[in-house]
C-alpha cells in the first residue's frame, strides 16, 4: 500500500478486515470516508465505538440486547423454544413473522474437526431453561448442515428423556425454486419427508 | 431494520452509506465489527476520524497528501504533467511505475448535462502551472469516455496555443484480452490507432 499516504493505508487496513472487503473495495470505502463530511464521518466512527459499548448478549438466550435480558425474552410466550447457532439466525427467523416463542442462541454448533465440542456451546444453558419447567416444545433450527444436523441430533436426545417435543425444522425443495437445479440430497430429502396432500 | 437493537440498526445505517453497501451486507459488517475487540473497534473508528482530520488537497496537483505539497510534486520531475479526474486515478497509474513526473487531477470532467462546466473543475490552476514555465509536455489521461474525451479535448485546444505538446493516453483492446470480447468502438478504435511494426 506504499502508493497510499498514511492515513488513507490504514482505513484501508481497517475496512480490508471486514468480511469479503479486498484492496479494491477498501480503497473506495476509505475514499468515500474522505469524501464524507467531518460530522458524517465522526457518527460513523461513534456508531462503531458505540456498538462495542452498548451490546451484550441476552442472559437467557444468548442473542444481541442492550439490556440484561432482551426484548424477546421479555416479552413473549415462553412455552416454545427455537434454538439457532447464531444471532444473526434470529434475525432471519423474526423476519418471517411466523414464530412467536422464544429463542436460544447455542454460539456455534458441535464441530470436533475444529474442535467445538458440546461444551463449548450453550448446550447446558439451553438444558438449565428446560428445566425450569413450562417449556412444550423445542424446535431446532440449526443450519442443514453436516454440524448443524449433528447438534440438533445431539441436544434432541439430551431433551427427549424430559419428556418434551423436539423438533427439527423441515428440510426440501426451497419454495419457488425448481427441481432442476436442486443437489441431489435435497432432492432425496424431499421425497423421504413427503407429505400428503 | 425494527429486527435491530438500536446500535446495531445505527452501524448498519452507516456502513450502507459505503458504495455498493447494502442491508445484507451492512449487517455482515456490523457484526463483524460486534465480535472485533474494544481495542480493535477503537483502532477502526480512529482511522476514519484520523483520515478527515489528516487528509487533504495538495495545493499544486489537487492529489491527497498529508503536508501542504504531495510527495509526488515534491520530488519528481516537473516537465511532464499527466492530468487526471480523480486521485484514485493517481493511484492506478503510480501503480504501474511507468510514469515519473507529476499530475494534475482535476476533481471532475466538463459534464454539461449534470451540470459541471470548465469552471468547476481545476482547469484554470492547470493553466496556470502551464503558464508558470518549464512545462514541456501535458499527458490528457481523462476517462475513455464522453466526457473525459472532451474534457481532454477542451484542455488540448487550451494548451496547444502556449506551445507545449498535449498527448492523450492510448484507446484500443486492453492487453490480454481477445478480440472476440471487444466492443465495436473500441475495436475501431485500436483499428484507426494502428502502429507500424
Amino acid at each position: 500500500m506504499e502508493v497510499f499516504i498514511e492515513p488513507i493505508g490504514r482505513l484501508m487496513n481497517e475496512f480490508s478486515k471486514l468480511p469479503g472487503v479486498g484492496q479494491k473495495t477498501a480503497q473506495r470505502y476509505a475514499y468515500r470516508v474522505i469524501n464524507m463530511s467531518e460530522s458524517e464521518a465522526r457518527a460513523f466512527a461513534d456508531a462503531i465505538v458505540n456498538v462495542k459499548r452498548k451490546v451484550r448478549f441476552c442472559k437467557v438466550c444468548g442473542n444481541f440486547t442492550e439490556a440484561e435480558v432482551c426484548n424477546i425474552c421479555a416479552t413473549r410466550e415462553k412455552s416454545v423454544i427455537c434454538v439457532v447457532k447464531e444471532p444473526k439466525d434470529v434475525i432471519a427467523l423474526e423476519k418471517v413473522h411466523e414464530f412467536k416463542g422464544v429463542y436460544h442462541v447455542l454460539h456455534g454448533v458441535i464441530d470436533p474437526m475444529n474442535g467445538v465440542t458440546p461444551n463449548d456451546i450453550r448446550i447446558k444453558e439451553l438444558l438449565a431453561r428446560v428445566g425450569e419447567g413450562d417449556v412444550k416444545e423445542v424446535i431446532m433450527a440449526t443450519n442443514p448442515d453436516v454440524e448443524g444436523e449433528a447438534t440438533a441430533m445431539y441436544i434432541a436426545r439430551l431433551l427427549k428423556p424430559l419428556g418434551i417435543t423436539v423438533s427439527r425444522i423441515s428440510r426440501g425443495v426451497p419454495v419457488g425454486s425448481e427441481l432442476e437445479y436442486a443437489d441431489e440430497v435435497t432432492l432425496a430429502r424431499a421425497l423421504i419427508e413427503r407429505k400428503e396432500i
